[in-house]
């Protein structure tokens, strides 16, 4: 099969950068020092190839990423770095219990805690706000938080704290921030206690140098945000798309894929030689650069447009076509979207 | 079942809000002077009900939309409201000839007239550029084009035209946006033939009182963007989810429902009583205000949220949960997703 044949909108990878870009992430972050995060891509696929790496403990966003990567036999050390509660924290109890994985919950809260111990789990991460605005307990009450736990029986491996909007920073003061979000989180573990100091991400995967433990998924097929970072990581996920409709007096051509096969939360599509003026619910206009080296656009030809976000961006599709070159060698599913 | 049994997150639909949308098209455009687009809900469940109604005319974006619709016995007269060329119009083809269903496509250029032909479609619309900067034949061309249609074999219907941007318009000049478009396009009408002229949209459903039939589907379920507007219809859609985690000295919670669950691009979900900072991949985060009736938010709580955009939204889900008052009475499935 090659690329050409190919039904659009679709997503494809190119082999070659997504093995460099393991390549580079695994030998900075060997073995379990990197904890792979599935939701970048909620594929075990390509879990099983960085388990194969030997990257065997993963983080999860979602019951259901915890849930399929168990039953996919990739259930040594999951955790959901995520807080749940109800029926959400049940379903982790029958995964960790009949689905011969090791589950590991983040809790922040006196009811996450109790939601945890009510259905079974066994071991937990004190989730920590290090200053991302988002979820974390309080650093001051870390210490109280792991008291709970140990009181209703849960092992408490550790801790864990987002830098949060700080990973896709650039600016000269970023790494002065994500020290200073560190050093509240290694206050915390020193509370806490555990093993464990689980965070960071892809855009602090050389500078965390705190975490015991690298939460990182973006590095695998990146996206146009994080690119523009700079760094060793390349581009190796595209959607491809078919020109269905062109107005060369106006200036523009129409892509067949739109706001749901890309995501734009995090910008606009790239287009090689050319700009996106807007994205609609099935279609990309674009307008192809005067200079451009590809000419005319005409209907029928085919263009790759560069996600800005790649975690949304995955989930809304169904499967991945692996490429080299132009050959297509390979499907990998996206089998953990939902919840 | 009742709505705090409901996993998290979820879509769902007031089932009376969107009795009541239904009935306020339908009085406004009886029978097949609606031609409602699938696009917005994705889903046989409710095509079906607006069929019952008389509106047995659909329009769609992409071939599973068609495909889908023509297996669910609703195949009495698809509109692919969008170009399609190659594979796309050759699987179109085979729908119109397999599938029992009668299939109309839009062609805006010689590419998609050639490939119409070579696939099999027997009916089409031209599409004209109305100035919505997206797809559509300059007016100028579109006699030309029919004239293609008529001597490769094809049957034109009519002639159709998106007024794009301004359907989502408020302003004064709105009418006389509309009006000036509409013009282009009866103007094109003339020189193409043929019974059908095809276009409009919710935001449209009461001024536009040139066309035949109107391509309308948000109006069902709505969305914030569209309520804006003001108008006879009201939001009958929400994501619900679960609040897991609450920063009372920050001012913010946490819903579980994020990029994934809620698209973004028309804006950021409502939350009645709270504003909302802003939505990362599985999370809404927001502030309660502090006079809200609401008080205070706790982890475990359940809370709507009002999407900005009903298409890409609805895109993201398998279900639609249909709710009388707080209990579940059916399941619409989102059937229709995919390409």
């Amino acid at each position: 099969l090659n690329i050409h044949d190919l039904p659009t909108p679709c997503l494809v990878v190119d082999r070659a950068v997504f093995d460099t870009n393991v390549a580079v992430m695994s030998e900075a972050r060997p073995g379990l020092s990197l904890r792979p995060h599935v939701k970048a891509w909620k594929s075990t696929a390509i879990a099983a190839i960085l388990a194969r790496r030997g990257h065997t403990g993963f983080c999860a966003a979602t019951p259901r990423e915890v849930d399929g990567m168990a039953k996919a036999g990739l259930g040594d050390d999951l955790l959901l770095a995520n807080e749940v509660i109800g029926d959400a924290a049940e379903r982790l109890g029958r995964v960790g219990r009949d689905g011969a994985a090791r589950v590991t919950l983040a809790v922040d809260s006196e009811a996450t805690v109790l939601a945890a111990a009510a259905a079974g789990i066994r071991e937990v991460l004190v989730d920590v706000d290090v200053g991302s605005f988002r979820c974390g307990c309080p650093p001051d009450d870390a210490g109280r938080l792991a008291d709970l736990c140990r009181a209703r029986g849960l092992h408490v491996r550790g801790v864990m704290g987002s830098e949060g909007p700080g990973r896709r920073e650039m600016g000269e003061d970023k790494a002065e921030k994500v020290e200073r979000a560190m050093a509240v989180l290694l206050e915390a573990h020193d509370r806490v206690g555990g093993d464990v100091i689980s965070g960071g991400g892809t855009g602090t995967f050389d500078s965390n140098r705190w975490v015991t433990e690298l939460q990182a998924g973006s590095f695998a097929l990146m996206d146009r945000d994080y690119a523009r970072l700079g760094g060793p990581f390349r581009p190796a996920l595209h959607v491809l798309a078919t020109i269905v409709s062109s107005n060369p007096a106006g200036g523009w051509a129409v892509a067949n894929a739109g706001l749901k096969a890309i995501a734009t939360d995090h910008g606009q599509p790239g287009v090689d030689g050319a700009h996106v003026l807007y994205v609609a619910d099935e279609h990309t206009v674009f307008s192809p650069d005067a200079s451009a080296a590809t000419g005319a656009v005409e209907v029928g030809d085919r263009v790759r447009l560069l996600p800005g976000h790649i975690d949304p961006t995955v989930a809304l599709h169904e499967r991945m076509h692996v490429l080299d070159g132009d050959e297509v060698v390979d499907v990998w599913p996206v089998d953990l979207r939902g919840w």
